[in-house]
């Protein structure tokens, strides 16, 4: 018997690139852009970057400046367009790595054209319904046509398009529409991150910008998912042992056994990203026989450790060393963010940053 | 005016040292531990035990194998304890920096006899309650007095030491107590973590593990925080815009302007760790002439931003540039993780892990 401590998150940049290529697919004929904010969603920027430069891919999306220097490397001649735009405590990174800003508001072309970057024309967010970041329409009524004429992208961003009947959609395409004729009539345009693609050819403009369905959600929960899951989760069990009748589990003892049980304790907690609100609500799957079993979490998840209940397998079915499964195709990040009450997005933001993690990724 | 793009993380080291200092006085004649595991809960584990060990600590305790690799330049001749054990994937990390495992089980403890350290004794953990990791009585049973003879402390969990009143505590300290009788009468012992230093000398045994109080969590919540707060979190607004009554905010639309009112747009979402479950409940804190304002967090909590309520604040008291509070002294993690439904542990273990944050130490 091997024993084992750390939990393992595998990473699949062959289905990650073939999610890249549907996407690309369905919002022809406007070109695909890449999402790789906040460390391609906790990912991995840098080989996530990579793999997708090398299908082919030759614009990205991050959030920070920080995070454009960090796959530049990885994307040497693409576009690096940067959402949170340009401020002082990021300019160096503009100025090294040769990001483009995503300019939200009057207050931050100002900034630009105090420290314009040569061979960098600038993207301009538009508000549209979001009520996020962009200009409104009145700021735009004040930028003369030579201002607008700087910008190489106009921008807005869809907030219901996961709920494909939602009044928000039309209003938002209407909307961008107008702006995009009175203001910006020459200037591509890009309105749709992965959900819009899903609602047709009317929201894809010049641009797409795939995220979220590239990492395997779906942004279309209306329907089954396209999209193939590109994330497996796993950690070792690292003790088996029996939990008898009126025995309590875990922190501030909220689950108590009706009767003799078996427990597993496997070493993930939410120190390692998994939610804690999965306290009593969450699973670990064991495979016996190729079958898998859905073993409950019980009581609260701790920083380290989970709990679970393998009482319906059969003895030594699970041992030390074994590893149960958090993610896989059998118990998606969309399954697991619903039982955690919150969406993948976030799921997976916090999953992939703790160092302590093993990543691998298959290529 | 000047702008900013990025959220910034101050954590102050002057501060975590007092509150060291003070739970060192708590628990004497108990030697104390810093628990610096999961990167010191968020906060950088590296600057957290370089901190302590120069305030004398010598006993660390970590998570997995490679967090103890990660502080041993910084505690070149300090015990240090690693929580999940040893197996196959953590040995080499064991074997270079000289770390000490807790073994909670039989066959941990064989994987230990097989590869055993010289030098070094390991810790045996006991179930007493939490039912998580530990011998039991019938594993114990099974241990030679010449095999229990090879540890040097022996270690269990409390569950539920933040309840002052709470019969488990008396059940596992009878437990425990019993244990140690029984099978360990001249081996150190170790029991209490942060919370269960408040409950007074008969939890403290030879050594206490603290953790979370010295990063400024209340764990005796039964009583006024003693703790200070050592960590504060801004970050800066992007744009400043009107929402005209009838507009909705963020994703999916789940918030509705009741008349005109005026908005913040903040960088930092979910994507820094910032609970998504803040959504229309959490709060930014702005000072106007000194005086904190509480703006209500609007919709939901995107990855990379929150919009937030500025109507009550005079009209240009927030700017472009200036940075909005989401942790202080005002606005404690407990008070935020109370908000957010979860608990401060979560909050600032995932808050800290972003690499994309400026984290600044006040030394």
């Amino acid at each position: 018997m091997e024993l084992y401590t750390t939990p393992v998150l595998n990473i699949n940049l062959k289905k990650l690139v073939a999610n890249y290529r549907l996407l690309q697919q369905l919002s022809a004929p406007a070109e695909p852009a890449a999402v790789v904010k906040d460390d391609a969603y906790g990912l991995g920027a840098a080989e996530i970057a990579a793999a997708l430069y090398a299908a082919g891919c030759r614009r990205f999306f991050v959030a920070h400046g920080s995070e454009g220097a960090l796959i530049r490397p990885h994307a040497p001649d693409a576009a690096i367009y940067v959402l949170q735009g340009i401020g002082a405590d990021s300019l160096p990174f503009f100025q090294s790595a040769g990001l483009t800003p995503v300019i939200c508001s009057p207050a931050m072309f100002a900034f630009w054209q105090q420290h314009r970057i040569e061979g960098i024309r600038p993207v301009i967010q538009v508000e549209t319904g979001l009520n996020r970041l962009g200009f409104t329409i009145a700021e735009l009524e004040n930028l003369s046509a030579e201002e607008r004429a700087d910008f190489s992208y106009v921008l807005s961003h869809l907030s219901c398009a996961d709920e494909q009947a939602h009044f928000m959609n039309a209003r938002q395409l209407t909307r961008f529409a107008e702006i995009k004729r009175r203001f910006f009539p020459e200037t591509p345009a890009t309105l749709s991150a992965s959900d819009g693609v899903f609602l047709g050819n009317d929201f894809h403009f010049d641009l797409t910008r795939l995220g979220a369905a590239m990492y395997g959600i779906n942004t279309a929960p209306y329907r089954e998912n396209q999209m193939q899951n590109i994330i497996e989760l796993k950690a070792p069990v690292l003790q088996v042992k029996p939990l008898p009748k009126g025995e309590f589990v875990g922190y501030s003892a909220t689950f108590r056994a009706p009767a003799d049980m078996r427990i597993a304790i496997v070493s993930i907690g939410y120190g390692d990203g998994l939610p804690r609100s999965l306290s009593n609500r969450g699973k670990v799957i064991f495979y016996h026989h190729g079958a898998p079993s859905f073993c409950p979490i019980l009581g609260r998840v701790s920083m380290d450790n989970i709990i679970c209940d393998i009482t319906n397998l059969p003895e030594n079915a699970v041992r030390p060393g074994d590893f149960g499964w958090l993610i896989n195709s059998d118990y998606t990040v969309d399954d697991v963010a619903r039982d955690a009450g919150t969406i993948a997005y976030e799921l997976i933001s916090n999953l992939g940053k703790n160092p302590r993690f093993i990543k691998e990724y298959i290529r």
